[in-house]
């Protein structure tokens, strides 16, 4: 019996009648991707399975290196059909972890290859898959599976332009940017906080002198991608800030930083509470929902985050305090009147008994609020 | 086949056998309730199903706000038949929740109802259990079910005006008062802990000019509750209170809230973990069991808490470190010679494997202890 | 059926082909145990099932006092038989804890009882395996277990007397020392330090006037071990050491503690932090394996601690951080190029996820890490 067959998952009668009568014939509304806009705007099509399958997947990575694979068969500078081997090396080894579910659910769907991969089968797979990537252009896929809407994760210093050629297109699939500001709260790395306001600012045309400068941008920005469809913002926290600071705190902390000084964890961490409340703000005035990511370890490996930067697979699940902060920023919300829909994600799964409860603290007729926990 | 069947739960044959030849015609000693002394006193016939089962209930306000019911209908001003309508609607979306399964638990073995309640059913099960109401008042139910003792939740500025009617009644189920002293811990709050200072004092016949006032105002109503049967103290804790604090340091906190400033977070820990040594003192002179009840997050919802108080049911599970500061609490009474026999509920499942093996580090024959995790 | 029968915990055909076909047959390599050297270099025969079974064991003395047993016969003045039975009478209560499990394996393997061991069964029991006794040396048991090499744990002030004796008698089971400083980082007791400091410099032959002295006995110490066929350090944290220290913070703690006077929690964190740095370079400098016991709440009973000492079975779970700490622990050797192969062992299952996903922060094929979470 094949590993992908009919009832891949589906234990028994009532999850298969479930997917079968409900689930299956569903369109697809995707409101977090790491899509790239680019490719979607360009219509990329794909030279091999390493193109659209491995080129920027940090999971796979993650499974390489755990699996003793050196760094340059993961983001080195080994060839695409190099690189292919070695995944297909690692992935008998992923047995009991979803890559190996999805490798082989792909594997069927897009290519309707059924033969499991490893090492042997690794160069019959990469041709025959290869064979069929001209039908499997970026855009081609999203329309084969029905996607009618996709939000991808954008920068607030991102121009949009994919965006925008994207929408003049007249492509069928609906393609919207979500505001991820996740690198306005970085005081702790001065350096990299003025370049990234630099091209803010640049992007934006406000200058950023002072803290409302980065506030007055920030603004901007949220209007110019709510224009452009967006009506989601994106949070990728380990924990939620949620330390109380005031608006002349964060002055002198972003002044401080704006001269090139690293702020301390602990002006990080007001620094970073401030701007979540000033996010929720201008979410709440665009009716906006919001995304938040908690319970990661991320950036664990110096070493390679010097090298490589950030969001490289070197993450792991964390186990900071997550019951307390969080009630404390949903609470302060809800008192501002600003609790929005919202969608909450924690990567470690002995937090998902608190996280099943804390829905009911604020959640009730009277207020806007629609948290989910995913 | 009935949702709630003979078999109910009992999955297996040796489940079977110890329900139905131990555990099934064992008569209850509750240890553990929140039922109204005064509504045992007055033996309180109930008008309707809302009276008897959603009057107090915050676990069922609690689901009916994560399902979008408006707080009108949760402790609003809505009538008791549009109550229980809202309740209705959600039941069926907690499933899964042990709310699901007390529910039909208790509409079948009260009221003999064996059909599913959802808004359908709902007016049917309402006329159907009014009717047989009659039968069930405060306490005939009591009798019903063989409780042979049962220990309310008493502060200790309460009269026990209440037990004191019960107990002079010859009603045949004993009724005991359990010591739960929370609001003494509150120091965060001074205007309440003063308020409720007042009362003790006036009941306890004890001036609270100072700390000594108010120990000696606890140690009376302690000796009081003993005298009317309590044998139980009670303490909801969402973590164990365990820092070093000097009765000098107690005083200066104490003289600080007594004048009405609200004591920092750091105080209020060190004030509560002096009067939980306390408590401990008290307790072991007389030979108590003690209960902490661990592992929440309560009052998460400010605005909320503004409006309804405490103990409304924004409530959740917490994810606050319980090992170390529980051992030092438990270390402290065993070198004073003071650790009672104890019960500890705790909230949060993940903390499961710790609590089970916190147990041996202070159990043997050479101690009073006897530790339970509930 | 026996409890213990030829399919014990192979619940399916796979279980049992892998377990019959492939481990069944493996020899025992056995990288981390408790066996006494001495016990091995003499040879000892043990007298009675008490000797071989619960002279040292503090899992079945945490089973006992759980089971309300007075310490007199767990580590008191009762007489072995008289300690035999109160853990007999134990066992039965020990069901779903390994504990029944061990134990009744145990009987089977060593001495050929099916019997379940009980108060009723426990005389004939005792009888039964104390005949058997005389065939199970010491060094017999490690034959008759085809235990190809063992590694016991010593401490860097032990001479390893025992460990030559063994190496010099031709005993085919190889035994090698496993290097476990633990008692360096306990500058919160001055006195013990001290105390220790004494014996490590007479065995080391180094003085210990300062730090340098310290870390250049522990040096010798490392290079004697390395000599006798010590391939492992072992370390029993509670959670990673991973505070900043520099050289000149550890010199001041160092003084401080050796004039006598005991060093504070942080600064206690902060010297053992120095101290597993400097541990991880001796090691890397000579290709050892690290072994890391986290998760645990160790010696949580004062009293009994001043009693018996540490490691007498009043330890728990612990609820502490544990994935930031030890990722930054890692981080620091795999920037120092020191990061070794590695075994991680963590007390909690809660904690199972994250450390199932830290594993591949730091592994890949261009360090010499290899990381297993145990």
């Amino acid at each position: 019996m094949a590993f992908i067959s009919e009832d891949f998952l589906l234990q028994n009668k009532t999850a298969r009648r479930l997917y079968e009568e409900y689930a299956c014939g569903q369109p697809i509304f995707d409101f977090h991707c790491h899509l790239s806009p680019q490719d979607i705007a360009e219509n990329r099509r794909f030279k091999n399975l390493f193109e659209i399958w491995l080129e920027g997947d940090h999971y796979k990575w993650r499974a390489m290196r755990t699996n003793g694979i050196a760094e340059l068969f993961c983001t080195g500078n080994a060839s695409p059909h190099e690189k292919f081997m070695a995944w297909a090396r690692t992935v008998p080894h992923t047995l009991r972890n979803p890559l190996y579910h999805w490798t082989h659910l792909e594997l069927k769907r897009y290519f309707g290859i059924e033969t499991l991969l490893d090492e042997n089968s690794a160069q019959d797979i990469w041709d025959h898959a290869n064979a069929k990537l001209p039908d499997l252009s970026a855009q081609a896929i999203l329309r084969k599976f029905d996607v009618q809407a996709v939000c991808t994760t954008d920068d607030p210093a991102d121009s949009l332009e994919h965006h925008e050629r994207i929408a003049a297109s007249g492509f069928s699939v609906k393609v919207f940017p979500a505001f991820r500001p996740d690198k306005a709260l970085r005081v702790e790395d001065a350096q990299a906080l003025n370049e990234w306001m630099g091209r803010l600012s640049a992007v934006a045309n406000v200058e950023i002198g002072n803290l409302s400068g980065l506030l007055d941008a920030l603004k901007k920005r949220h209007d110019d991608f709510h224009e452009h469809g967006c009506r989601l913002s994106d949070h990728g926290l380990d924990f939620c800030f949620a330390e109380p600071c005031t608006r002349q705190e964060a002055e002198v902390i972003f002044s401080k930083v704006r001269k090139g000084t690293n702020a301390s964890a602990e002006e990080a961490t007001k620094f970073a509470s401030f701007l979540m409340i000033f996010f929720a703000q201008l979410g709440a005035e665009r009716g906006w929902t919001k995304q938040l990511h908690l319970g990661a370890l991320r950036n664990a490996n110096s070493r390679m985050l010097k090298v490589l930067g950030r969001d490289m697979g070197f993450d792991s699940i964390g186990d900071g305090r997550q019951a307390l902060p969080l009630a404390r920023y949903l609470d302060r919300l809800d008192r501002n009147g600003q609790l929005p829909k919202m969608i909450v994600y924690n990567s470690n799964p002995s937090d998902n008994y608190l996280f099943a409860t804390m829905l009911g603290n604020f959640q009730d007729g009277s207020v806007a609020g629609k948290i989910q926990f995913g």
